[in-house]
């Protein structure tokens, strides 16, 4: 299934590159984040209905069957020698060493709870510094999950059945 | 700080062998299942402004400074080398072979998401089999969470300020 | 071998797609949980002689060459990696998080002993929470096995021959 | 609680050299075996009620504090690096290189199932080989357990509950 | 060292618990980032001396003497195992599984080069959604790197001495 | 070369499925113990001179090429991933959790040294318990191997040449 | 893609292997250094356009669709078992026991920032030593880059849009 | 136990100390190889009774129950990142690199076995290379064990009892 | 062992602060680099006779006994954890990108070699760059070792004696 | 690379094999050890100019490009897993647990430095013990390398032009 996945990828690839789009064009163009639109090229992520004609229109000469494939929920995946790149590098540095700071403000700010990884959006950005250098920013946007107490009132998988053997 | 936690966990252990319950004893008393009064006992879980009179009915020496240690946000950890203890390493045994399995019904039932692990409910039943011996029932209850589609327009802290740099 | 099992579990997957039926649509038709269904055609569990005429019936175009391999004890085996995927990373985590507590309750509960993974059952339902959201429910059902005490009189493989050499 | 423990196996040990006995005598005089007994005294294994007061006959030293403390269910745990020694490497060794052959003639001889570690006996035992050498047996004896097929109807903890929902 | 680092930790976070202050309160008396006031109370970043002053205000009770401490540079370090919790864990989670499409889209938008963990900014911040629930956002700000070209005429410490020997 | 391996294996298994025979009966017509079979099949043992025709009395398939492969001296490995199975991790747990207890009384019985997986038999049996349930027995049977005093008047290659220099 | 890198490396060695030139000519023909000539023949640099036509010129027979490929920006990896080779041991040996000291002369003569690995320079030199032994050099040259301050005033990301909602 | 053994050696590392002996002239004293006197002062090798008196007069200072203590079999180990130290990974590295070559040279001048590594010697000796230059020899020298077949008939422990249940 | 060599590295280190005066400093006034000195007072080099009255100048208060553990050869050794510091990730990330790239520039240049090590030096130096900016410079200056042909004749731990048995 | 290397190897191994001739009897014609010769025809060491026309004499059929690929210097490496092998594991196993003595007896026979792994000899020979019996002995003979003091001085790399910038 691996297999699978890298040709579909090899593919999706082959057809941003003909078109000379940059993942930036892509996500002006259907209204994505161009992180999104580079998951779903590498398929990491699951083309929504509404979306596919909205890529289809971006990349013409996607065929029918990449788009069906994607439309399929992936396995999300990832080589772990990826942090070897110093790019990948640097923002694994800074979530290790930041980590804990970030945890302590959340739960300052909302309470016992995280920032979740999967009601999220993520996007880069060029700006420029206040010394007019180029800067890059990278925005985690997650939803705030509180941890739920275990009350047995509200677990309605167990209150009923199990309770009255 | 893991050290005060140590210390801290250990008083709560004394206090509970002191009073005689055990936990599903303990989560009668209080509304909580018997897996997240373990995890408050093991300051695994953030003890609830309006749970803590009732846990403290059902523990009376508890000391009010604990009860104040209980009520912030703790870091989750664990010792990775619990695995070594046959009755965890069955439980994750269980987890890695079923995993890709779990995943795949998940994903057909519902769409490309998750179950949580923070709107999450979990308990230890006992149960008779169909031959009738005894048999130990652990219920994971997670909300279901569809991964979001990273639409631009969603994404409040992006959309206004940096598209305009 | 390893490959021979890819091939195997390929085909099976074919099949099922081909077939449009979902897991829980062949555990209904089969009489099994979803999860082992899910197990059978990933070659993770063997085949029941009962069983397969029902398989059979629910996959009418499943081959006989392909139901001699399913009756075989298979390796069971994953991929380590499996846990980078957000859904099995979660269930990873509740174990670990979790672990003792439940250890500790099933001590309590039952004495000395663990929740078997081999007389074993797994499924995977879907429930409506109390606030009226979708949830999913992994229960995980095992035999409770004590530890034995090592009597000399009980070991049958000692006593007789080699105390008289 | 570490700590607690490493402190009673300590004072254990030190108990067992006062006694000047091996733990093959202390198996003779207790009816386990020698490698219960040295799992007993390393807090590795449960002190049954029947059992006590035998093992406090063999070993007269030993408190009523410390009796109590061995009938309670351990967590089970070993430092990974004892596989340094030459002796345990070996054991180990031999697990490794013939452990899939192991498992195939279970299959044959069986089915699809498993030795079980937890109802399971272990001895040392001393013979002397066809050329009059010193010989060190070591016996593994555990029931056979089958992979159980995860019927819908054996499940009591789902059947009845959560299929009407 | 490690001992030492942990003791001023321990004291300024007492300090700062005492103050009931915020990290985010502290960050708009300080004029830094919540992130930054965080990792300076846990001696992962140095502190300057034109900011010195402005600590010392906003933390009245902070005594010279570890002042003097934090104004060195700090051996800036982590505890693997902190990934095990659940916060940590999901920022780790987004790295590793969208790091490949962040590097891409930096070297589409900018060349061949790399964001800054160093010139390198942090924050984060409550923002609501645009279906009105609370959101986390984590904002990494860093100074685009290119890689440099190997030109020898460009690089001083060898031009000169080695190439006449 | 370890391809060569995998080949050869391949046949020597296909062979043995030809031949419709357990690996207790190929014990029993070679005068092999079962385990000893299964090695020679999986090229992890050498086939000696001696016992060939008895292995192609008993295989009457194997071919002559086959059984000098079989003769040569074989590289022993095995995939650390085995141990996922079921099987193969409960012998190996048997072996961490006992094997400090094992090593001790080998020493208490018969001083400073190892039970050798070299001069080693292996054998797996089915017994009846006195439940009158089955049980698997492995046996492992090997040398006691005293550690050696490195006496330099005993090393041979050192006490001639290198002391006169 | 791992595989197309691999093969466009593999033309690349050839190709420098039939022009009979070493590293360090390459080096004197391109104006750069040896250390970064190697890197670009294994595709761990990128070709810059001005560079391009030195290079070609210095291989007359690199081929135009190379020359492309070489323009796009790498995905930099290594095979962690290179450590293995004697030489590359030797030079992370270095690092590894002198890293310490490394960073805390830094500190003594910059302050608290690092040697960039990014805005940075690398050669191997040969030289003579004092007693006229061949000698091997190698100079790494980074930029000083200082750990930033998070002052929210710089952080261009954030002060505008966030602040407001 | 570490403890003890830790606090064991540090007094035999200071009663040689005190000596002011190398191992080589303990070694010479005692009769026994350098590398193994330096053995039993880390308490990695039993001290044999009739060598205790050696040894006692070669460290006139040695306490009676220190010499008790190094007449126990110890439990062997190390600390695995000694390899850091260059001394000891370049054996280490010798091992790995030249290990395959040795193995396939034991087989052909032997047959299928092994080095021991328990009757076995080892000695460190100075030497004057052909150049003249001082060069260092580390000898290992073990006996050859072959691997033994599984007769059934030579296996004691299982050919009379089992057979016949 | 260890705690010892932390104990006088804590010594050193205070002698150091105590004395105002850099590495680099210390380094001019000893005639060694100043990455020398640095090994030096964190115990991972050996202190030579001629050296020590250089060393007691520059540093008036270090006391005789330190001066006399500094003239022992150390175990050198790292905390493997120190690549987490973003200035030691760097050198290493330097090494295992450009490592191979070294090695066959080393080849080219020398032959089937090495730098060595051992005969080696390491110093840190401030350059400014062409663009006038700072920049650090880690030189690492090594012999070069040919890897020698195993000639029997020259090996004279073996010609002599082990040939004629 | 690795292929290629794999596939040389291949065809050497099956040249030796054509000869019959074993390591030895090459040694003995090349003038080499044993062990070198193994490592020659594994491409671990490189063959030198005047040693080739003897391999030649004693392998005829070997062709001349495999001479030319023999003549290059080899990327050396191995499979971490060869450990698992009982013969290479043992050699390894003496290694760890006897490293830090032969480390320390190095130091008190020459002082502070290393057995060379380059300038470097192994070899192995068959020999009788004192009980008739064969024993296998491994030599490793390398030259005593001092670890160097990092004078300025003497490091030719720096002391001329980075000081005066």
């Amino acid at each position: 299934m691996e297999q699978k996945k890298a040709s579909i990828v090899s593919q999706l690839q082959h057809l941003k590159q003909q078109s000379g789009k940059s993942y930036t064009q892509l996500a002006d163009e259907t209204g994505l984040t161009n992180v999104y639109v580079a998951q779903l090229l590498r398929r990491q992520a699951q083309l929504k209905p509404e979306t596919a004609p909205k890529l289809q229109a971006a990349l013409p000469d996607l065929p029918k069957e990449l788009v069906d494939e994607m439309m399929k929920p992936p396995l999300r995946s990832y080589d772990p020698n990826i942090i070897q790149d110093p790019t990948i590098y640097r923002l694994n540095e800074a979530v290790m060493h930041f980590g804990e700071s970030i945890k302590e403000i959340i739960n300052e700010e909302y309470g016992d709870g995280i920032m979740s990884a999967i009601d999220f959006f993520c996007s880069v950005d060029k700006v420029r510094g206040v010394d007019g250098k180029e800067r890059v920013v990278v925005t985690f946007d997650g939803k705030y999950l509180p941890h739920t107490e275990h009350k047995t009132e509200h677990m309605v998988s167990r209150t009923r059945p199990l309770e009255k053997q």
